[in-house]
């Protein structure tokens, strides 16, 4: 039934629980349909994707990496495995199994990862997955620092040229990593915990962010929310502490304004997660 | 330095690549730390979390399902595990490692799930994720029927009542299906493939969308964009080959209303994935 399928070919594949689903019993469900149709052969060439819009004058922007599985991790070693289950010539439609843990790629980090009672991923408050973006910009200083921080004159200077960070804010850093991101010790600024260098939030900015303005999280273009040389993860253990959310290695924050995007956070609602990956979009006014 | 630690505790954790940290070794790295602060004892108590707002004169409607490991699976045993990896008593953080099949949970299938060529989760449009929802109830006949689908004349019905299904729509099934969730086999009407019995859509249905009219995707309350009963994949070999994508598993369709909500749509663009479990909020107009 299937196109370049023999007639001995019949694959079996495995899943980790032991379950089996063959092509043969697959087909058999196909060949109780009317003339038995093929599932290959019916499948109609495939044309670009539909066109489509992000609303009357706005514009998505994708804030999540490709979420490929040499992804730098932070221990170093690859952190992700999958396994292609089903084949559209073997079965007649395609899907792979994943492995992996819950802090890598674009990725929310939870009150819980680091404070016993703290809300986890399948707790967080939808309302505070759609918020207005600031995007604090420490390029120039990053540069000459790979463990620069966000510190509070940043977030004085933001606001001096960009007006107050608004309430439900998503505050992110913009360090000009992501750019890293396709070499791993690059990206890391070493080989692996504890050998990291890249810039992230001060406890004292985080601190300054709880006290004076209301927002739900803070994101980063690095893979921590704490710069890499961090001996006490201050800011995982304070700021996420504070019942609030940390993203990190997010993308093309140099494609959104520092005021005036507004985020969609996406993280996977899974049973009892620390974090999960998540993927994060920006919409921003202005036809495409 | 961990609440709770003996001298002995040197606790051991083995990801599956053979990697390893210690707790001493993460221990060492906070010891360098200013004061030699403790990772677990300055844990604050977690308020509540920050209280937000889906921005001015809107909320947000999850229409996600928490993805619990005994979540029901398309082919009936469960499809999902994990393992924790690090505690917050031994190691100073909590996080969790998963293994799951891509389709599992509320998820999207992708153009290419059935069809050669066709766009994997990696290679979506963000442009496609932001889409107005059309809510098209069959509750009524899927009480009569649990492989009830939705066909033209429920398209029809809805654009008589409601207007014109929008460009770039996200077309939903409200079936009424996500009350059994909790219940695999109720939610499967079965034991699994092929003992399957529940609501989907027709492919005369998604023939009318697709020359009528101009949407980015469907999505279902039920575990396939075809009945349960379907013998060909109907649905997925013709909707999703032509280049759109269908989203599965959603929850809450009650809470939103038949027109007039928003939809973000969040899948993990993982390196060729045929889908991804996948967030799903809804923005609806009107105070929290």
């Amino acid at each position: 039934m299937c196109v370049g399928a023999t007639p001995h070919d019949h694959h079996h594949h495995e899943t980790p629980e032991g379950l089996s689903l063959t092509r043969r019993s697959f087909l058999k469900a196909g060949a109780a349909g009317a003339a038995g149709m093929s599932l290959a052969v019916a499948a109609p060439a495939v044309p670009a994707l539909a066109h489509a819009r992000a609303g009357r004058g706005h514009r998505v922007v994708d804030l999540t990496h490709r979420l490929v599985k040499t992804f730098p991790a932070f221990l170093g070693p690859q952190a992700i495995t999958d396994q292609v289950l089903f084949t559209i010539e073997n079965d007649g439609f395609y899907t792979k199994q994943w492995t992996f843990d819950e802090h890598i790629g674009t990725h929310i980090d939870t009150p819980g990862h680091f404070s016993p009672g703290g809300a986890l991923v399948d707790a967080l408050d939808p309302q505070t997955l759609l918020a207005p973006i600031a995007v604090v910009d420490i390029k120039r200083k990053a540069m000459d620092d790979p463990n620069a921080m966000v510190e509070p004159r940043d977030l004085v200077r933001y606001e001096r040229r960009h007006g107050r960070i608004p309430r439900g804010a998503l505050v992110c850093m913009n360090s000009g990593w992501a750019a890293k991101v396709g070499d791993g010790d690059a990206f890391r600024g070493g080989t692996g915990f504890p050998d990291l260098n890249f810039p992230g939030f001060s406890s004292d900015a985080t601190d300054w962010l709880n006290a004076k303005r209301d927002i739900v999280g803070i994101g980063v273009d690095t893979m921590s929310i704490d710069p890499g040389n961090s001996a006490d993860f201050a800011v995982h253990v304070s700021f996420l502490g504070s019942g609030r959310y940390g993203i990190e290695n997010l993308a093309n924050l140099d494609h959104i304004p520092a005021k005036g995007a507004r985020a969609f956070v996406g993280p996977v609602p899974w049973e009892d997660g620390s974090g999960s990956p998540c993927r994060v979009l920006a919409t921003v006014a202005g036809r495409r």
